[in-house]
């Protein structure tokens, strides 16, 4: 290649990332190149920083720059209510929709048999150990309407029980705004089964 | 929005990069995050040294991490003959092809006027300077074939003209392996002017 060695290697290392190929590295290089200094210290840094700052909250599992993440710590949030998700993407896609007010567990993962991921590899001894302290009243699952989630949810179902509290799961159906003739099978198929009454 | 503020900042970061949105940053972030700490160090220390260490040869203007890049330095190529362009990039693009076996000198730009980009933004004395040495016995002209390209090449001829050394401009026609149906008019138009004897 005929680019200078220490931007074979910055184009080498832009096409590891996710969906980037060899054309957009060369040009994430360029724009390395013709950005300020300034912008090209701060991204250096920066990502160094998330690397070595961003920790998972002590409570909820949650991505965080402080031990406790800032929705545990927020008080005008409930408490009482507590959805659990599967990844941090997760509760991030909940917190953009923007309606859910309660807080968080984030279990880092489901359970997957073939992948041999069990309940001990997921955070839900920790979710137990939250709901003893008797506070939360509800818990909604939010885990994904795929095999592995069903499979977490219907276990942490079974987990719940004994605490005698509301366990909710989120609803599954047609998404808002898409024509029916474009829904999946199973999709509509779980649409009809909980159908609501109006 | 309900990443920590490292990532966000990050986030942000990766969103002034050519072509990345909000969501494709956001999936740079989480790359980071997962990614081995020593690919991240790599990565951060990869993006200050080229901001550092790139900086244009002295000879031709291209892209290189010593003074005089590898290209006016390797003894194996064909210092008699000279690429002209616009861009390091173009610069790449014929290295690419692999056919040219000359050295190049790179304008750094091309004439506009109407972006007040006159020959004196350009390196065009130190390609005359190094004409003057006398080694280089042909130019070949591979500016843009649009309104600068043109004019940079016109302009370029008639400073090239006392040297009395051979100057040629690559060819324009339809592209290799492209079916003639979608070639566009001007392009059509200079194929047929430039027709050659076979």
């Amino acid at each position: 290649m005929p680019y200078p060695e220490s931007m074979i290697n910055l184009i080498q290392e832009f096409a590891r990332m996710p969906g980037v190929g060899q054309r957009t590295a060369e040009r994430f290089a360029f724009y390395i190149l013709g950005a300020p200094r300034e912008t090209v210290e701060l991204l250096s840094s920066l990502v160094l920083k998330v690397k070595e700052s961003v920790q998972y909250c002590q409570e909820c599992f949650n991505l965080s720059d402080e031990p406790v993440c800032r929705i545990c710590s927020d008080s005008s949030r409930d408490h009482a209510l507590l959805c659990v998700v599967q990844d941090p993407k997760d509760m991030i896609a909940v917190e953009k929709a923007g309606d859910f007010r309660g807080s968080y567990h984030v279990l880092l993962g489901a359970l997957s048999p073939l992948e041999g991921i069990g309940p001990k590899d997921l955070k839900i001894k920790e979710l137990l150990d939250r709901l003893k302290k008797g506070r939360i009243k509800e818990v909604v699952i939010a885990t994904s309407s795929d095999t592995e989630g069903d499979a977490t949810a219907l276990y942490l179902l079974k987990q719940l029980k004994p605490f005698k509290i509301k366990v909710t799961r989120i609803a599954h159906g047609v998404p808002v705004g898409s024509a029916l003739e474009f829904v999946d099978k199973a999709t509509l198929a779980r649409a009809f089964k909980q159908r609501q009454e109006i």
